[in-house]
C-alpha cells in the first residue's frame, strides 16, 4: 500500500468522491482477494489508511461502508474493521484423515496421459479458480525484491551471464545451495550439485541416467502427476507403493514390493509429499536409504516442499542418511521464489556424471542470469525470512482450507492435515467421482486436480487435490458451490 | 574504449609514465586478441587514442612503439598504424575442399559418447587456445546491450517474469520469431512456435516426439556431435548420408538409403551445416522437403548459424517449401546473442502437441526473464545491425584461417569455404591421425574438434574442425605450431 491513488493536490479534503471512494474499495479487495489479509484479519485503521492511501478519512470511511453493505468485511465495536471470516473460522472442523492408500500392487504402464493433458490445459486459465496446479501464489512470492537483485546482478555481472556454463551450472548457485543444505542434514560440496531449470528437469534427468525403457520405477502413490508422465514418456514401468498422509511411504509395503520385483529406482517425496502432505519421520528416512541402499535401488528424493514446512525447524532430507551416494536429491526455488526462473538442482550422488552428461545432451545448460539472481537473493539472507512468512500464511490457509471442506463437502468427506505445502488431498464419499466433479466444477469456473492423475492405474477416483495457496473469500464461495453441488447431484 | 584509464586530473600531461603506456599497450592487445582490429586493419591515430583513452600523446606513442617493438602491430610511413598481418593476408592460398564425404552405409548405433565426453571436458577450459567448441566470440556479443534490457524488461515486467508459463511459452517472444521468419521465407504464427532452452532442447524434443528407441534416423554426415549424442541417449540408430561441403546432403544418396531402410525421422542442417559449411541450393531445399513429405518421413531442420552467412542475403530455411507441417525447424539465439541465456525455438509442424507435451514433462517450461529480454532485444531492431557486423568480422576471420591453415599445415590438407557460420572443416592429408592431433594440440595448450566426433561410426580420422570465432595473431600462432608438428613428426 505504498502507492498513491492520487496526488494529493487533487484530494478532496473532507467530502468522499464516489469514483475515490469505489477506488479505495478496490484496492482492499485486491488486498483480501491477495491474501494480504485473510478472514478474521483486522485491516488498517481508517486513519492509517487515509495517509497511506493519501486520501480523506470520509473517503476510507466511504469504502468500508461499502464493503461492509457487500459482506467483504465487518465493523467489531471498539475495535475496528475485519476480513469476514463467516463461520469455518470460528467453527474448526477436523475432518477424519484418508486411510493409507492402497493401489493396485505389481508394476504397469502409465495409463494417465491423456486425462493429465486434458486438466492441465485449465492450468493456465486465469479465469479459472485456481485450486488445480500447485502453483505458489504470486502475492507470496518476493517479486520486486527479485527484480531488483536481478536487474542489479545483470549489472555488475558483465559477459558472466552470456558465456556457456556447462554442467554442474551456476557456482554461486550451487555454494549456496550447499551451505543451506547443511540444516536439513546434508554435508554436500557445491562440486557434488547440479543446477537444472527446475525441479522436473532433476527428476526426468535422474530417471534417464538410471533407467532404460521396460525398467521398473517403486513409487509413493499417489504422487505428483509429473513424475508419472517422466516415468510414462521414458516407457519405464511404475510399481505403486501403498502410503500414508501422516507417515509417507509404506516401508513394509515398498520391502515386500521390493522382494518380488526388480526395481531399477524409487521415487519418493519425504518431506510434505505432494499430493498426500505426509512428512516421514526421521526413523523412516533412515530406515528407507538403508534399505534401498543394501538392495543397490538408488533412490530419487523430491524435496520441492522442503522449506515450506509449519513448523519452525526445518525437517532433514533422506539424503542426510546416505553413505554411498545412492541418493539423488532434487529441488527447486519454484515453489518459494519463482517458477517462471526454471531454477532448480540436483545432487545426484554416485550418478554425478551420467546425471551431468544426460543434462549436456538435453539442453547444454540452465539460464545463467535467473541462477544469478537466486544466488545473490539467497547470499543476501532475505530467504529466511522470506520463508518464514510465507510458511505462516501457507500454514493459516491450509488449515482454513481444510475446515472449509468439512463445513462445505457431503458427511463422510475425508482430509488430509498436512504439515507443509500448499495442497489438501481430499477424500469424498464413495459414490462421488472426481472426474464428474473435475467438469462440474470446470462449468463453475473452477480448477481442480482429479485424483486418477496421481496414479498410474487411475486409482483414487474419489478423491481431489486442491491447492490452498489462492485461500480468499473467493475460494471459500467456490468451495461452497461445490459442496452444494455434490449434496444435490442432479 | 570509452572508458578512460586515468581520471584526467592524474593526467601526465606531456611525459610517458612506464605504467601508464603499459597498460594502454594491454589495452590495444586486448582490443586486436578481441577481433575488435583484425590483422592488417588500421588502429586509430595517436591523437585519436590520446583523446580516447584520455592519456598524453607520447604515451601513446610509447605504446605504440613498444607493441611494435613486439611484433604485434607495425607503422607504415604517411599512414599509421596497422595490425601485424604476417605473410598469410597478404598471399591468401585456396586448398582445395573435401570431397563429397562417404560415412559407411547402413544404420548404426552412436558409437563416440566417450570420445566426446573426453573431448569436450576440455571446451571450457579457459587456459586453452579454443579452436575446439563451436562457441561464439564474446567480444561479437552484444553483451551491455543485452544485460541493460535484461536490467530493463525485468524492472517493467513486475510479477511477469515469475510466473509459470507453460508451451508453448513467451509470447512477446514467439512474436518476433515469426515476424524474422518471413525473410527466411516461412509464414508462421506465433502460435505455431514453441520456445526452448537452446537448439539442442529443440532438437532433443522433436526426437523424442517423433522416435521410439531402436527407430533409426538419417543424417548428413559429418554433423555436429550433439545432434549424435542426443540420437544416441534415446537409443536411436543412426543412417549417415554423404554430404558434400557446397550443397549439403547427398539428394540421391538420401533418397537410395530411404529406399532401402525404415526411417522414422530425418536431420538436416541445410543452412552454414555444423561442421561442413554447406549451404543447401534453394532447388535441394525444395526436393528434400518433397521427397520427405511423400515418403511420410518428417524433417528436423537445425538452422542455429542461418543469420550468420557472409552473403546479405538471408538463406531460405527448407521450411519455407513445407506443405504438410512435416518439416520441424529448430533454432537458437545462442550463436548470435548469448548461449548463456539458453533462448531457442521449434516450430514442430505438425507434432506441435507432441512437441510441447514433451517439453512439459522435461521441465516444464523456459526462463522466462532472458526470453523477454531477446524479444525486446528483437523487437527494438538492434539485431539486424548487430548481425550485419557479425557477419563480416566471421566472414573475414574464417577466410584468414583458412588461408593460414594452407600456409602451415602439410601439403596434401584440405579446408572448406563455408558460406557462413564459423567453424572450418580440414581434411588432413592420408596418414594423419586426428585424435593423435587432438592430444598433441591439448599439450600445447591449444583445443581443436577431432574429425571422428561428427560420425556415428568415427569416420574422418584425419579431419579436424577449427572454430574461427577468435581469429587473432595468438590463434594464428596456434595454427603455425600445429603445422610445424605435423610437418615434422616424432
Amino acid at each position: 500500500m505504498q502507492d498513491t491513488i492520487v496526488p494529493s493536490e487533487d484530494r478532496p479534503s473532507d467530502a468522499a468522491s464516489p469514483l475515490l471512494y469505489q477506488k479505495v474499495a478496490e484496492r482492499i479487495t485486491g488486498l483480501i482477494d491477495g491474501s494480504t489479509f485473510g478472514p478474521g484479519d483486522r485491516l488498517p485503521s481508517v486513519r492509517q489508511l487515509s495517509r497511506q492511501m493519501d486520501v480523506s478519512l470520509s473517503t476510507v470511511m466511504e469504502a468500508y461502508r461499502r464493503l461492509e453493505d457487500a459482506g467483504r468485511i465487518e465493523a467489531r465495536p471498539q475495535s475496528g474493521y475485519y476480513v469476514t471470516d463467516r463461520s469455518i473460522v470460528r467453527q474448526p472442523i477436523f475432518l477424519d484423515e484418508p486411510a493409507l492408500s492402497r493401489p493396485t500392487p505389481g508394476p504397469t504402464p502409465i495409463t494417465t496421459r491423456e486425462l493429465t493433458l486434458r486438466v492441465m490445459r485449465h492450468h493456465n486459465n486465469p479465469s479459472l479458480i485456481p485450486l488445480g496446479a500447485a502453483i505458489p501464489n504470486p502475492a507470496l512470492l518476493p517479486i520486486d525484491r527479485l527484480n531488483r537483485t536481478l536487474a542489479r546482478v545483470t549489472r555488475n555481472a558483465g559477459p558472466l551471464g552470456h558465456i556457456y556454463d556447462p554442467p554442474p551450472g551456476c557456482e554461486a548457485l550451487r555454494i549456496q545451495v550447499a551451505r543451506r543444505l547443511v540444516v536439513a542434514g546434508c554435508s554436500l560440496t557445491p562440486a557434488q550439485i547440479v543446477t537444472t531449470s527446475g525441479s522436473q528437469e532433476a527428476i526426468t534427468l535422474c530417471l534417464r541416467a538410471l533407467c532404460k525403457p521396460g525398467d521398473t520405477v517403486a513409487i509413493e502413490s499417489p504422487i505428483y502427476y509429473g513424475i508419472l508422465q517422466a516415468i510414462d514418456l521414458q516407457g519405464l514401468r511404475a510399481l505403486e507403493i501403498p502410503t500414508h498422509p501422516q507417515t509417507g511411504i509404506s516401508l513394509d509395503a515398498l520391502e515386500y514390493a521390493l522382494d518380488q520385483n526388480e526395481v531399477k529406482a524409487c521415487v519418493v517425496i519425504p518431506n510434505y509429499s505432494n499430493p498426500i502432505g505426509s512428512l516421514m519421520p526421521d526413523e523412516n528416512k533412515r530406515r528407507l536409504v538403508e534399505m534401498l541402499a543394501e538392495r543397490g535401488v538408488p533412490l530419487i528424493e523430491d524435496d520441492i516442499y522442503g522449506d515450506l514446512g509449519y513448523s519452525s525447524v526445518r525437517p532433514k532430507v533422506a539424503k542426510a542418511w546416505d553413505k554411498t551416494g545412492n541418493v539423488l536429491l532434487c529441488s527447486s526455488f519454484s515453489k518459494t521464489l519463482s517458477p517462471g526462473y526454471r531454477v532448480g538442482w540436483v545432487a545426484p550422488g554416485r550418478w554425478q556424471e551420467s546425471v551431468e552428461w544426460h543434462k549436456i545432451v538435453t539442453n547444454l545448460a540452465t539460464a545463467i542470469p535467473t541462477q544469478l539472481a537466486v544466488a545473490d537473493f539467497l547470499a543476501g539472507g532475505g530467504y529466511d525470512h522470506h520463508i518464514r512468512h510465507v510458511r505462516q500464511a501457507y500454514a493459516r490457509q491450509t488449515a482454513l482450507m481444510g475446515h472449509a471442506v468439512g463445513h462445505f463437502f457431503p458427511a463422510g468427506t475425508k482430509v488430509t492435515r498436512p504439515a507443509g505445502g500448499f495442497v489438501l488431498w481430499v477424500e469424498l464419499p464413495p459414490g462421488y467421482d472426481a472426474l464428474w466433479l473435475f467438469e462440474q466444477a470446470l462449468s463453475m469456473g473452477i480448477s481442480l486436480a482429479p485424483g486418477p492423475m496421481f496414479s498410474a492405474r487411475q486409482r483414487y477416483g474419489n478423491f481431489v487435490r486442491l491447492n490452498t495457496a489462492f485461500w480468499s473469500p473467493r475460494v471459500e464461495e467456490a468451495l461452497e458451490k461445490l459442496g452444494l453441488l455434490m449434496r444435490s447431484p442432479p
